[in-house]
Parts: C-alpha cells; sequence; structure tokens
C-alpha cells in the first residue's frame, strides 16, 4: 500500500453487514472514489464508483467468501486502483466516544482500550467500528488511523439536557443523553454557515431522516439538545426502531410476556419502527409507494413524532429560525416534508409546494416561501466527507491541500 | 349503614400505604367531610375533617393493628358520626380502564373481574384500588359502587397519540399510550370552561404537577395528547419517578449491571426523579428551601422536562391558547411556574411576577400579564370532587340535587 505520490486518506464507515468506504485528497476535501461492501455473512457484494471517470466497479462473493476482515482488504485493494496514489491515513467512524472524546483522535492502544470499553453503550455499532480498525493497525502498523465519534458533536450540550432523572451516581458512571448523527449534524452546521451564515448563526433544528433517524437543535451551530440518548434507539421512531417509549412497556413485556432482554432488544431495534406499524418495510419508498392502509398509518406515525419533537427542542431554543432536512428521508421524499412543514405551520412554517417537490434545487436549498418566519431547507449530508476533513485536522495534512 | 335520612356518597382513592376519603352529598357537589389514612403497615394515623364546622378528628394505632380493610371500615365509621345520613354508594379511584372504558362504570362482579386483568398494566396501584371494593362489595353487597377510571379521559386522544411504534399487533393487545391523571384533567376542563369558557374552547395545557407529574394537551375540553403513556412512569420526571427515559437503559442495567426487572422498577419508580438527582428528598418544598446545589440541579431539571415537554404538547395542538397549573407543586409553588413560564416565553407567555406569587387568587386564576398572547393560570384541581359527581352521574342521582 505504501506507494510513491499523492497521499490520500481512506474512509471507513463499518456496520454489521457493510462497509462504506471512499478515497479523499490528502486535505479530506476531493472524493476520488466511494463504494461499499454490502451483505456481508449473506450476500456479500462490492460496488464502487470512480469519483472523476464515474466507471463502476462490482464483484460478488458466496456467503462464506467474505468476511468483514477481507471486507477491509477489498477496501484497500480499490485505493490500489488508483495509479501512483498513496494511502496515507484511514478515518472511521465510531458510534460512540462515550464521555471524554470531544472531537476525532488518533487511535493508538490506549485509545484502541478505551473505545472497546464503551461497546456495552453501543452494541449493535461499536464492535463493528472497531473491527476494521484493529484489522489495519495489525497489518499496517505505521498506518495512521483517526477515530471519529458520533457522540463528539453533542459534547457542547448543557448537562441538563444530557441527564436522566436517575439518582445522580448514574451520570458520572457515563448514563446519560450522548446524541448520534453526529458527523452529520456536524457537516450540516458547517455547510449551513456557507449558504446561510446568518440562520447559521440562529436557532436551527436538523432533521436527520433517514433509516436511523434524529433532530439536533443547534445554536451557532453548536448541538444543545437531541432527540437520540443514551443509545440510537431513542428519540424518533425509525426504520425498524420504536424511538421513544415507556420504560414501563420493557418490565411489562419481561414481567407479563417473559421475554428477556435479548428478545426485547431486537423487538426494540429491528422490529419496531416503520417496518413494525406498517407490517410491510422500514423503507419509506417503499411505503410511500404502498395503498395499505397500515402503510400510511406507519408514516403518519413518523411525521407525528418528528412534529412533536421538533416542538420539544424548539424549546429548548426558545424558537426556531430554520428547519434542515437531511439523510435518504429528509433529502428524497418531499411527502415527509411537506408532512412536517405542515404540522410546524403553528411555529412559522410556510412551505412552498413546488420549492419542496424539487428539493429547493433552484433555491438554494430553500423549500419555505419566502416570507416564511421559519426557514425551511434541504441540505445533502455527507458523513463520509465529514470524517474525512476530520482525520485531515487531527493529522495536519488539512493544510496540504 | 342503611341508615335513614338524606343519601350521600363515599369517595375512596386508596394506594399502597394510605386510603383518601371524603363524603359527598347524593348530587357529589357538597362535601360533607374529608381525610385520609396514611402509614398503613408502619404507622397507621387517620385524620378527617368535617366539612361544616372544621372540626377535625384524629387516631393513631401501632403498625399491626390496622391493615388495608380495617382502614376502610374507618371511612364507613367516620361516614356514620354525621347523624341520619345514609351512605347511599361509593366512587373510587381506579388508576386504569384499559382499552374499553371511556367513562365510569357500576362494578359488578363482571367489572371487577375485567378490572383485575389490568392489574399487570398498573400494578403499583391497580390492586391497591380494587382490595376496598372488594371489601365493601363483600360486607354490603346492596351497596352501589362505582369505578372512575385515570385512563378514561384520554380516550378522545386519536390512535396516532396512543401508539408506540411497536409490531402494530401490541396495539390491539393494550400496549399503547393510556395517559393518566384523567379526574384531574376532567375537573380542569369543567372548571375552566365556568372560569374562562374562551380559553376552554381552545388550546390548552394543563400542567399537573404533583408527586406524580404529567401534562395533557385539550382541544375544546378533550384530551388530544398526554406524558404519561403505558404506565405513570413516562413524561415528565416527578418526585421519585424518572419519567421519559431512553429504553436502552434499561436494557444497558440488565445485561451490564445484572440487574433485575423488579430492580429495575424499584429504580425508576421509587428512587429516581427529584429524589434520584438531589439525593436530598422528593419534595419539592424541600428541595426549595435546601441550598445545596444539588437540589437546584434536581428543581431546573424538572423545570426543563416541563418546558420541552409543553413544546411537544403544543406540536399536537398547533399551538397554544391557555397553560393551566395545578396540583401540589402546580398550585403551591409560584418559583415552578415562574420558571416554566419563562422557558414559555417563546410560545407567548408574559408572566405576571405579582400575579403568579399569590396564585392569581385576586384576578381569577391568571398569573399572566393582561396582554399575554397564551394565558397562565392556577386553577386548584378537586380529584376526589370529580369521582363524586362521576359516581352520582353513574348512578342517576346527580338529578336529585
Amino acid at each position: 500500500m505504501q506507494q510513491s505520490g499523492p497521499d490520500c486518506l481512506a474512509v471507513i464507515n463499518a456496520g454489521s453487514s457493510s462497509i462504506k468506504f471512499a478515497l479523499y485528497d490528502a486535505a479530506g476535501r476531493d472524493r476520488r472514489l466511494h463504494g461499499q461492501v454490502e451483505g456481508i455473512g449473506t450476500n456479500p457484494h462490492l460496488a464502487w464508483v470512480m469519483g472523476d471517470s464515474g466507471e463502476r466497479f462490482e464483484r460478488r462473493w458466496a456467503a462464506d467468501e467474505l468476511d468483514h476482515d477481507s471486507a477491509t482488504r477489498e477496501v484497500f485493494a480499490a485505493a490500489a486502483t488508483m495509479p501512483g496514489v498513496r494511502l496515507s491515513a484511514v478515518g472511521h467512524r465510531v458510534v460512540h466516544g462515550g464521555i471524554f472524546h470531544c472531537g476525532p483522535v488518533r487511535v493508538d492502544d490506549r485509545v484502541l482500550a478505551d473505545l472497546a470499553g464503551l461497546i456495552p453503550l453501543a452494541p449493535l455499532h461499536q464492535p463493528h467500528n472497531l473491527a476494521p480498525i484493529k484489522a489495519i493497525a495489525a497489518r499496517y502498523p505505521d498506518l495512521p488511523q483517526v477515530a471519529c465519534f458520533d457522540t463528539a458533536f453533542h459534547q457542547t450540550q448543557p448537562a441538563i439536557a444530557q441527564t436522566f432523572a436517575l439518582p445522580r451516581a448514574y451520570f458520572a458512571k457515563g448514563i446519560r443523553r450522548y446524541g448520534f448523527h453526529g458527523h452529520s449534524y456536524a457537516y450540516i452546521a458547517q455547510r449551513l454557515h456557507q449558504v446561510a451564515p446568518g440562520l447559521a448563526r440562529g436557532r436551527v433544528i436538523v432533521a436527520h431522516l433517514g433509516n436511523g433517524a434524529s433532530l439536533c437543535a443547534m445554536r451557532d451551530g453548536h448541538s444543545v439538545a437531541s432527540t437520540m440518548g443514551f443509545t440510537a434507539v431513542d428519540g424518533l421512531m425509525m426504520g425498524t426502531r420504536c424511538g421513544a417509549i415507556d420504560p414501563g412497556v420493557i418490565l411489562y413485556l419481561m414481567d407479563e410476556e417473559g421475554l428477556d432482554s435479548r428478545t426485547v432488544a431486537d423487538l426494540l431495534y429491528r422490529r419496531s419502527g416503520l417496518l413494525g406499524i406498517s407490517g410491510i418495510s422500514s423503507d419509506m419508498r417503499t411505503l410511500r409507494a404502498s395503498s395499505a392502509p397500515e402503510a400510511a398509518e406507519a408514516v403518519a406515525l413518523f411525521e407525528y413524532r418528528v412534529v412533536r419533537e421538533i416542538g420539544s427542542l424548539a424549546a429548548t431554543l426558545g424558537g426556531v429560525d430554520a428547519i434542515v432536512f437531511t439523510a435518504g428521508i429528509g433529502e428524497n421524499d418531499s411527502a415527509t416534508r411537506a408532512a412536517v412543514m405542515a404540522g410546524c405551520a403553528w411555529l412559522g412554517v410556510v412551505a412552498d409546494a413546488g420549492r419542496n417537490s424539487n428539493a429547493g434545487k433552484e433555491t438554494g436549498g430553500r423549500i419555505t416561501a419566502d416570507g416564511s418566519a421559519v426557514a425551511g431547507l434541504v441540505i445533502p449530508t455527507d458523513e463520509e466527507g465529514m470524517i474525512a476533513r476530520h482525520t485531515a485536522d487531527v493529522l495536519g495534512t488539512a493544510a496540504k491541500a
């Protein structure tokens, strides 16, 4: 891998059955290549696209032919296809940074041990995030690796927004609201500062609506509160996650229905949300295309919960100047945006149907009418790009660009 | 008990260690006597007050001398001290009416069996509510008894407000948001209609802030949404209850700290809330009197959570015309009201410090300035009075008054 030629950074976002990756210049600005391995363990499938030519590469394996470790090697193989490029660092998405990590950090053995200690806080994500870091460190011990945390952006929240009303010792033990989707929010904060600096300095609610979904309240670009809490199951209803739920339900399911905690976790994380209510799909596109009343109910509940949580976050900001939609549903589903904006009319949102239907592409992202007291915008997020820039910042390669 | 003379109704609100009771005329309007037995099982203490004379009676027992059953008999003995009065019915507070009970109901064996089946939904309250009904039915089989449900007032909520984002079969199985404090909200809705009919027809958020605490959003006097959900532990932070909490915390406590569901329930219901955060007391008065920073933190978190949930409920109403404070803290703690109103300034609440400091006693309950876009009011609640009126309604004795 240690070729001569211009440096580049790899970004790796590893999940339970997929690895998303991208290559950037050393400044973390210019994306040269991006792709993903999906279906690890079931139906492995690699696809990646060259940034300049748009040329597309694909490959498939049998289920037992590709595991996480070999999938990581494919990322390096993809990098090697760019002639003369030297892979100089890898930035990783790591969901949980715990109490102490307020920003990205270069990984060494001590950091890795610290992050492994956080696995119980994010059992579904953290082990998969850390696995490629370990694999790469073993194979390329001198290659700098940087961990970028979903939780870090929210460390600016006041303690009152992070505190559960449990006995106070639990806060010090780390049982607190962390918030997630931090790379997305950090990117949106930066981007909003570029496209609408006046709004960026104000009271902004960002709706990251994807398969995972959360809201973040920002003042002057800093997180003030978020709907996700200790784990990524809290807050909004999601594709397969329930979001906020009465804790008494969990105790009931255990005491009365005899479920154990693993079964409850599976229920809340994988069988609830849009999938659970519709009984059809976790995918908003499928539900929008369905004529089944159950699909409509699932979508309506999703929208209702977003509108209510916007009210709650507006309270933390003392009102709202802008609502920004991002991520899969936020960027692509105009009907969800229309419903949420209608539900926020009482806050002063005046939607513009035409602008919304084309995601504000001709109005700098604006999807509200010119006189709207609260601006609505669509800003496509770029979590990998944010990780690339954070990685370059940590390694001091940003200035080389 | 079946004396001659004017009829009266008894109201019984039985908890785990206390029984509150009152006697009313047959119309359920005029309270003749009220009192409570407290400390059942530890330090039993009966106190009651005659409505006309203000004469006060007290009695104490050793711990083993008074159980729930004999405490219920003391209620009847109190009634018997009123010469010539005939106890013609008993109305009971029953916390849970399940899916089907939209209003108060006369109890028979079938109803009682149905209500016993709801014990798993409210294990801390329902058994104690039902015990005196059974005891009285055994002793006075012909005495009409009426069950009045905390959940009934909220049955007007749209399904979307009652639905958790779980697999849809759970809703039909009764795992849904019920809402509680319904007697208080029903009373406030009636009372607001008397004192401010214009507001009563509008968008109103009632803050029932006592040792248990919840908010209810009403439109035209009907419940639209509530912060309490499936059980009485959800929503706001309370005296000893945590309120809303990431479900992932519960799974973490079980998987990582090895707690069983009973220990978790004890933690969430009895050791959290104001008590848990302060480490001092569950009583707002004690915390207000304390100079400890932990007390101030507990109070601030309580207020913060109320303000956020008001934002969430305002979203269900599309804005708010009035906020009504009631119950122990809501009626008596002007500092909590002041903080909540300040946190709701963005909604258009303009507090009047003087009016607030005397709970609006000279301004018909109003504690906001005359020009405030959102009216703030204090209205003392009367849950027992509401139960008395519901009981009279069910038995057809309301018209006799």
